[in-house]
């Protein structure tokens, strides 16, 4: 069985966009078996989408399209769809109603352009948009299947995670394909593969492994094909101990574990509260534990001194140790580990303090320099890091070495 | 005249590798007037190849082929572009001597398939790679021009800007393609779409309004294609001036500005700063103003008071206000607004308390009610606001309509 992706819109062609939705999705398509045969990308007028429509008909058994389903004259897949498959335009009940509720709810007037969004080709199955007023539509035509959805990638996502690909496991015959992820953080690429070579050349041929690296952390995939569920999850699990063996320090969680959920677990098991001091990082370890759902269970804010007074004044830092060490020092970061684990009254804390760059940095203190404290007021770890990466790059990292210190800490402290 | 970007490689499909080579080719072959039309992704067959070359010949003038050039088996370009060509392989002298010398200066031996690299296609003009062994290859038939380069990004970038860009501009008579952002916040695409109606009634058939949302924002882009740079450029300046008169106020840059860094713009100019009370988002706001660099020189901190304890102890919350009003509440964000700016010391300041859910909604506050207040201690704004969103988008919205907030509000009381 093969797929082809059409993605529609002349911000791909002009590289305004990078087409992400495509290496997404042929992500989600490999984890289930699917391979993607071909990707094209056409422009937003309707005579080259039907151009590029007839093109993957001719390639794959599914297709999935993105794009062109705003509600703005420039977005014409539906109606090039109509064409397509020779059909007209039906208004959809169900659709028609969620958008007036939608709309009811914020006190907004239903204009044109946001009727016709409920208005669908007569010959699909809809597909809901839980995140958007786009809907998604299932097609079957000439014994291949269909799917058009909205470009705007978190839309797209929810639609394919929670319609499109359950409907393909139910349509076609796919091959049995399991993956397991090992999650790791905090060590680089090139040094955990050192440390798995012995395991790589004894891994056995139809098991594959792969490195997918991203900013302070390296997911670590296992795959396997065959027909039997049960057996080939038992040969994977086995070569994940094996994994465990070797590197088991850096492993945070598998599969879907979310990183940023790893602190807030074991702290919510315990009963214990945490709070965060962040310079350099300008909120953003905050963020990363808020955007966990449930998370005020166990965080109990945060500070963010960017200048040296609100270092002094909220968190107690010593003006004689931002004269003598700096404020990126070790001195700072305990001085602010406990100011903010006293001031905010949690158990635990993280503090740091660094150069992002690409300014600030001095002979003395270059640029990516950053130092970390994690853990209570009286009881704690401190390690300073270089960082050799864009500001971005090194608030990331940052963030990510500071929430592993923390975890590491708290299962040597705690469990 | 047309161009087509054909991208070979089973790592694109599978969405391992993210194709940022025809993002970046379309950015540089759009600043000297050469429309994408197409772009293809194809595999690593040869039989697949020689499919897409057939493809992109029927629909574009200039085919601008990336990947499979490499010394490894699976490396299939070269083989296919000579059945495509009929025509054989050649050792071109220049490369073989370039790649002896390489060799010969890192001591290493030179293998079969190193020297089979400076075997090219008798038809083709080789385009010199400075930066690995893979040449590029130009091609002429059909009236058409076939560019072949190595998908390593850093080797073809170096190909394109050295050798390919001069040659397309020597080789085809180009037209002036212009493109202006307009950059907006805090408006709904199908809004702003509705407000602009009147501007694409009236719209020059040849220039383009496009519309490309992302959380928060749309991003207009007016595209014009014509001979004369200054003519052109004065046309679409005249066509953003009349998107101005409508929706202005909505407007918070053109181009490359960002938004992150428009609030810190005025601050700056004015010798002013401003902190941060986050609750519902917390710490995004100050992670999206410390993105920018050098945003220390207006930006002092921020206080994130996830729990209540902390909105009372840092920020000076009543405990009245909390027990009275909740805090989720205007009285709430007024008196987090004045704790951060009188305790962070700063001129203004942002606060921001809500549901960002999915739990926590109430009958009388449903997830997605935030409340916002921007301005100084005694002079500032407050509004409501109900996102439908998840807790992701909910922050992500939550943070543009307070920054928006605070730079209407800075616009209004400064400027």
């Amino acid at each position: 069985m093969k797929a082809a992706i059409l993605t529609i819109g002349d911000e791909i062609l002009y590289g305004q966009t990078v087409n992400t939705n495509a290496a997404w999705m042929g992500i989600q398509l490999a984890q289930i078996g699917v391979r993607v045969y071909e990707t094209l990308v056409v422009s937003d007028e309707e005579a080259h989408i039907l151009k590029g429509l007839n093109h993957v008909k001719e390639v794959a058994d599914l297709i999935l399209i993105t794009g062109g389903l705003g509600p703005t004259k420039d977005d014409v897949t539906k109606t090039a769809l109509c064409k397509f498959f020779n059909v007209g335009l039906k208004p959809n009940p169900v659709i028609l109603k969620v958008l007036e509720d939608f709309f009811l709810k914020r006190g907004l007037p239903m204009l044109e352009n946001n009727i016709q969004q409920a208005n669908l080709p007569e010959n699909c199955l809809a597909l809901r948009n839980a995140k958007g007023t786009a809907w998604g539509m299932w097609f079957v035509d000439w014994g291949k299947v269909f799917v058009s959805m909205p470009g705007v990638p978190y839309e797209m996502k929810q639609i394919m995670t929670d319609e499109v690909i359950p409907k393909i496991k139910e349509t076609f015959s796919l091959p049995v394909i399991i993956h397991k992820h090992i999650l790791t953080a905090a060590i680089p690429e090139s040094f955990l593969s050192e440390k798995l070579e012995p395991f790589e050349a004894e891994l056995p041929a139809d098991i594959k492994l792969a490195y997918l690296p991203s900013a302070g952390k390296v997911k670590l995939r296992l795959t396997g094909a065959g027909d039997d569920r049960a057996i080939l999850e038992q040969r994977i699990s086995e070569q994940a101990e094996k994994i465990k063996v070797l590197a088991g320090k850096y492993i945070y969680g598998y599969d879907n574990d979310e990183f940023e959920a790893a602190v807030g677990k074991i702290l919510q098991k315990q009963g214990k509260t945490m709070s965060t001091a962040e310079s350099c990082t300008g909120g953003y370890i905050a963020h990363l534990i808020t955007s966990v759902s449930g998370s005020s269970a166990y965080f109990k804010g945060s500070v963010v001194p960017y200048a040296n007074e609100v270092k002094r004044n909220i968190l107690g830092v010593r003006e004689a140790t931002l004269n003598e060490h700096g404020a990126v020092s070790e001195q700072a970061v305990i001085e602010m580990l406990r100011g903010v684990t006293v001031e905010l009254n949690t158990d635990f804390g993280i503090a740091v303090s660094g150069i992002a760059g690409p300014g600030g940095g001095t002979p003395e203190k270059s640029v990516g320099t950053v130092w970390v404290a994690v853990g209570s007021a009286e009881n704690f770890k401190t390690k300073m890091y270089n960082f050799p990466g864009s500001r971005e790059q090194n608030i990331e990292w940052t963030a990510v070495v500071a929430l592993e210190m923390l975890r590491k800490y708290l299962i040597d402290s705690l469990i």
